[in-house]
């Protein structure tokens, strides 16, 4: 263990998490190799073997990873102290668009990328995506059942199906993102989906 | 060019571009060989580069074979004929839920797929996705900005705009059809798009 603690960098094992994160949402699952992710993290094969016993184990930490460190990034958004559900759900939407900052495997979701290639064949990592998005997705369950009630909307429609619409244009946003090589096209499809919250929840005094 | 023809089967070539779109659409570019092509089109090597020199130059004609049977399907569509342009876009959302049948393979979308694998490794094929996806996208402006003035709506955004965040939706609940293998989550997405739409433009008399 030597080599990987004489520096006050992040232990092996984490630098391997890192490696995923960046290079997965950079390549694609199949694209990516365990040479690949050694080299990103400054490991050898034997340390990965040592944390993971495949690509697919490492895959899996890492989409657990990536849960981990986007549930706590938005646990402790600012915006949970807004008293109006719907500007709590707006001011998610904004911290979404402020998010679209870097290159683009830095702010694209890992849990879609995986699942674009993984949904034919590898179900135990596609459940694994799909675990991550609904998750996510359910942690704006409580905001939006809160803004029906506030402004009386009775539409047909379940607070859940809405949480897990903004993750689908999230993840479409991304991909057109990903097309045009540009930030500014995901950036347009939320403000769309903001627009559409606004006509939701209209004040109707 | 014997073992192709003696049977009334679409030619060698065309039988490569339908193994592309569907191989494609299951598996991901980089899990695609040309063997499993050469496979589902019932075709030899031999036969495969004779038509195309490489796997990308496939992938280029499975694009563009893509665009012209969408762009088919689209184009004969009976909504057309509606004459409040509000109506030609509820339709078009309302035909593509009605496509959301079958096989994930079938009903999702190509270019999207391939943009999450190749953006940042293979420019040519993302160029020629994205066209694809903004092509189609551009098909719906002119509905979009005939509603915009027939529903007296100005409110900042543009119909190329709302016409690629259209895009974003679908592709975006593709993903989520795929990681969680139901239709049904695919078309919640489109219904909160088409809701939004009835929104934006909405009777004011």
């Amino acid at each position: 263990m030597g080599m990987e603690t004489r520096t006050k960098q992040p232990d092996s094992r984490t630098r391997l998490l890192n490696a995923a994160l960046h290079t997965l949402r950079a390549k694609g699952y199949n694209a990516t190799r365990v040479e690949d992710l050694c080299a990103v993290a400054g490991v050898t094969k034997g340390s990965f073997f040592h944390h993971f016993r495949s690509k697919d184990e490492l895959a899996l930490a890492a989409i657990a990873h990536w849960d981990e460190l986007t549930g706590g990034l938005f646990a402790a958004a600012a915006y949970h102290a807004l008293e109006d559900p719907r500007e709590r759900l707006l001011a998610y939407l904004d911290l979404r668009s402020e998010l679209l900052a870097g290159e683009l495997p830095e702010y694209t979701c890992l849990a879609g990328m995986l699942t674009q290639e993984t949904y034919l064949t590898k179900p135990e990592l596609t459940d694994a995506c799909e675990r991550s998005i609904s998750g996510h997705a359910a942690s704006l369950v409580a905001d939006i059942e809160a803004a029906m009630q506030r402004y009386g909307v009775e539409d047909g429609w379940t607070a859940e199906s809405l949480a897990l619409h903004t993750q689908a244009v999230l993840q479409g946003a991304f991909i057109l993102a990903k097309a045009r090589g540009e930030a500014a096209l995901a950036a347009e499809s939320i403000a769309h989906l903001r627009r559409y919250i606004m006509l939701l929840f209209r004040d109707r005094t």
